[in-house]
């Protein structure tokens, strides 16, 4: 058990001392951003001891700083918090207790998945107390039949797509980070990916979820139904609310068919008007089997072949495409996707391009694309813009921005995933530097704003974007969605400090 | 312009007079359920000033009473209103002032789409005044190259896919009521319909709505992105609201490309248990191509044959399916089904089968389907229950209803959309009667609520089944359900008597 004294020199120690363990630790979050701790109660003993007479004072209540850092600092290394604790529920109702005593206490805390995130919603912003979903892991029922898995929502992405494969099923999304983001963070951020254009989104995806509310309050809507029209869709309402509205703790999850043939083709492109040309061919001749369409510029690869050592299959070209076909017979399949290359070739749509049916290839052309993320946070400061934006302007947009901010950053990469018409516009620096953020930013917004696009496609606002949301959205519905905090979390105590400015 | 007298007298006739153009007219619904008039004022000679003002005196203020009769009536002539004003508002701002205006003058408004709803849930209980949306029917951007189209809320279903088939783009939703239904009565009931299976819901698939809070405010969250997380989800809380938060006034929506090539399978069945494993091998065997896969029995056909003069492709079987693919390869998709036929037919899956790929035989395949409600109506009192259920409960249920009643109704169908878990069990009887329906509805709820199905599976509760909003759902989700109607509308003046009871 901690004194009083021992949770302050905590404290000090976290400000002063390095985080262990990352290459280019980032400075504290209250240091580098502008932002005020609101008037929350500190954490002191009596707290402390609440939550071990709950959790045990073993694995599930961490308080040693070699422990806190990894739930302090975010995956992109943009932000770094101050916790002193992070608790580890395993059930619903433990949950319950937490939230209802933090609730009656004035305690923050900070709702954390996979610590996946690209907008830092799921580290703490001062010393928030972290509570993490990690622990929540079990897979509670898969109905073959109805194609249906309920869940906790700790389940880890990757291990719930393996546990639906032995069933011939699999999860409505896929992710680069799928072997550590958990399907709770997934929908409290309407996680998107590589396979929102088949698939579609969490909204139509999400059957059912239980949640705790701020004031430890369960709210049972984990239904297992494809249709239930019996009430207000409540359950949506936690759909990509960040951690700010509730808990979530149990999924019901609407999982396809598990496709039997996959091929992966590899486009090398002329122009950005031909890798166009090209999206429609694609979406008019594999229809059905088409599950993902990610673009590429050559920027961005070349920087990968030097950096992430990943190797391209193909020479150098201006544009890349990866297509993925997912469907059911492996010979149509084939016949599909060759009869597109073969004509895209021919028809000059396309300069060079390749097919892999083997899942090893496979793999390997997709790791080129997964890659990238990781390969950007090993190298200095990386301003992460997840756009949608009339397909159209993609490259336009990135070009502009190239030509804009010139020499002051060392690259400007564009990717993304073409079929939802979301990119990705990351800018690398050396370091952060606080002007040009705000040149970049001030920048990206107009012109976004301007094409009726949005500033966070599937990142979601988390902490660094939230200046957006009364920018993004009408007046009336910024007042709704304070009144919606208002109305379940009336002491603010989930998530302070994100999504809500 | 109407004298306060004039419109006390139209309320007499009303009640009086029987309704015309109906064959079957219901009795008014005050008379036939149980339900109190709210203390909402009454409609005065200078609240229709004001309507005629903003809206000109002529089409667009209804009072007389022959026009207004199929306003009051719903479309399965279980219900009937006493309203004396329908309203034809063309814009949102004229939305907006009719509704302030309401909301100032405590005056409840009943908001109609295409009055085809099975709950009720479109036409006045009592004086209610109505808000068509009919004359909002103008199409406003086709995005071809993304597939979203964004529309005013009055445009009929069918209306919009050709639109879209225009395009090469479709509406991904198709009901037997294509052909009056509306877009945003569509969306405010999350309706489902033959091809949720391959489509998704409406949650998945609604990009942006406009709507109009009982105030008159407008909720500007008619985003046309398909990826979005720049704030709360607003806009879902208002798909299935059953225009009890709001009014939809404007639309935009993902629209996917149209299929090159469809074919439909008509198949008898010797028993439930086939139908099952047919389900299960359509769904292997079709994957992707897979879009609508609908139950009917023997009881049901007979019935049909009889009574609506469709005329099925096959001999007499226990149980028939009707299985739809859509596909963008003609000559893959005519092999699969082809050879999922054959295959089913040698292993005993299915006694008979035909395919046909002609647009002509494949609609009057369909024509088997859709004509099933239209006919129903026709004959006396129908109790329509919509229920989701495990599949492998469906014909248990519809034998044990087939049971429990008896000689007490002419007879009890089952029908419905087998790929989504959801029946449409409906009971047949000469006339109303009140024990008939309590005994009936108290028998399925029990058994129902017992295999974790629900009571609502697309049609909504509306107001026949608005008792079961406390039932269906937890009551802490209950308890929020009333707390956003008092956040959106707090004087309920909105569809009051639905959804909520």
């Amino acid at each position: 058990m901690f004194s009083k004294k021992l949770i302050q020199l905590n404290i000090i120690q976290l400000t002063k001392n390095s985080c262990r363990g990352f290459k280019n630790i980032p400075d504290f979050t209250k240091n580098t951003y502008q932002v005020e701790r609101g008037f929350y109660n500190y954490l002191q003993e009596h707290h402390l001891k609440f939550f071990e007479d709950l959790l045990g004072d073993g694995e599930r209540v961490l308080t040693n700083l070699s422990d806190l850092e990894k739930y302090n600092v975010d995956w992109y290394l943009q932000a770094r918090g101050l916790s002193t604790v992070v608790l580890k529920p395993k059930t619903t109702q433990e949950v319950s207790l937490i939230l209802d005593y933090c609730n009656s206490n004035k305690l923050a805390l900070c709702i954390q998945g996979g610590n996946t995130g690209c907008s830092a919603g799921g580290v703490p912003v001062f010393d928030e107390i972290v509570l993490s979903t990690e622990l929540m892991n079990e897979i509670l029922e898969i109905d073959e039949h109805a194609g249906i898995i309920l869940c906790q929502a700790g389940v880890v992405l990757e291990t719930l797509d393996s546990a639906l494969a032995e069933k011939g099923l699999m999860v409505p999304l896929d992710l680069g980070s799928k072997g550590s983001c958990q399907i709770g963070g997934n929908i409290a951020t309407n996680a998107g990916g590589m396979r929102l254009l088949r698939y579609g989104n969490m909204h139509g995806n999400v059957l059912g979820l239980e949640t705790v509310k701020a004031n430890g309050e369960v709210l049972d809507c984990l239904k297992t139904m494809r249709k239930d029209n019996s009430g207000l869709h409540i359950k949506n309402i936690f759909i990509g609310s960040e951690g700010t509205l509730g808990v979530i703790t149990k999924v019901a999850l609407h999982c396809p068919p598990r496709p039997k043939s996959n091929h992966v083709a590899f486009l090398g492109l002329q122009s950005y008007d031909k890798v166009l040309k090209t999206l429609k061919k694609a979406r008019g001749e594999l229809g059905e089997i088409l599950s993902a369409i990610e673009v590429m510029d050559a920027i961005t690869m070349d920087w990968g072949e030097e950096h992430i050592k990943f190797k391209s299959p193909l020479d150098k070209y201006p544009y890349y495409l990866l297509i993925e076909t997912s469907g059911s017979n492996e010979e149509h399949d084939t016949l599909k996707i060759n009869s597109f290359l073969e004509s895209a070739l021919f028809g000059n749509y396309i300069l060079n391009g390749i097919v892999a049916a083997e899942p090893s290839k496979i793999q390997s052309i997709w790791a080129i694309r997964e890659k990238l993320p990781e390969g950007f946070k090993d190298h200095g400061w990386v301003g992460l813009y997840d756009l949608s934006l009339p397909v159209t302007e993609f490259y336009t947009l990135v070009d502009e921005t190239r030509a804009y901010l010139k020499n002051r950053v060392e690259a400007v990469f564009g990717f993304g995933h073409l079929g939802d018409g979301n990119i990705h516009l990351n800018v690398m620096a050396k370091k952060y530097d606080k002007r040009l953020d705000k040149d970049l930013e001030n920048f990206l917004t107009k012109r976004v704003l301007h094409l009726r696009g949005s500033m966070s496609a599937e990142h979601g606002l988390g902490f660094l974007k939230r200046k957006y949301l009364p920018m993004a959205n009408s007046p009336g519905s910024y007042h709704l969605m304070t009144e919606l905090k208002r109305l379940l979390d009336p002491n603010r105590i989930l998530n302070p400090y994100k999504l809500f400015p």
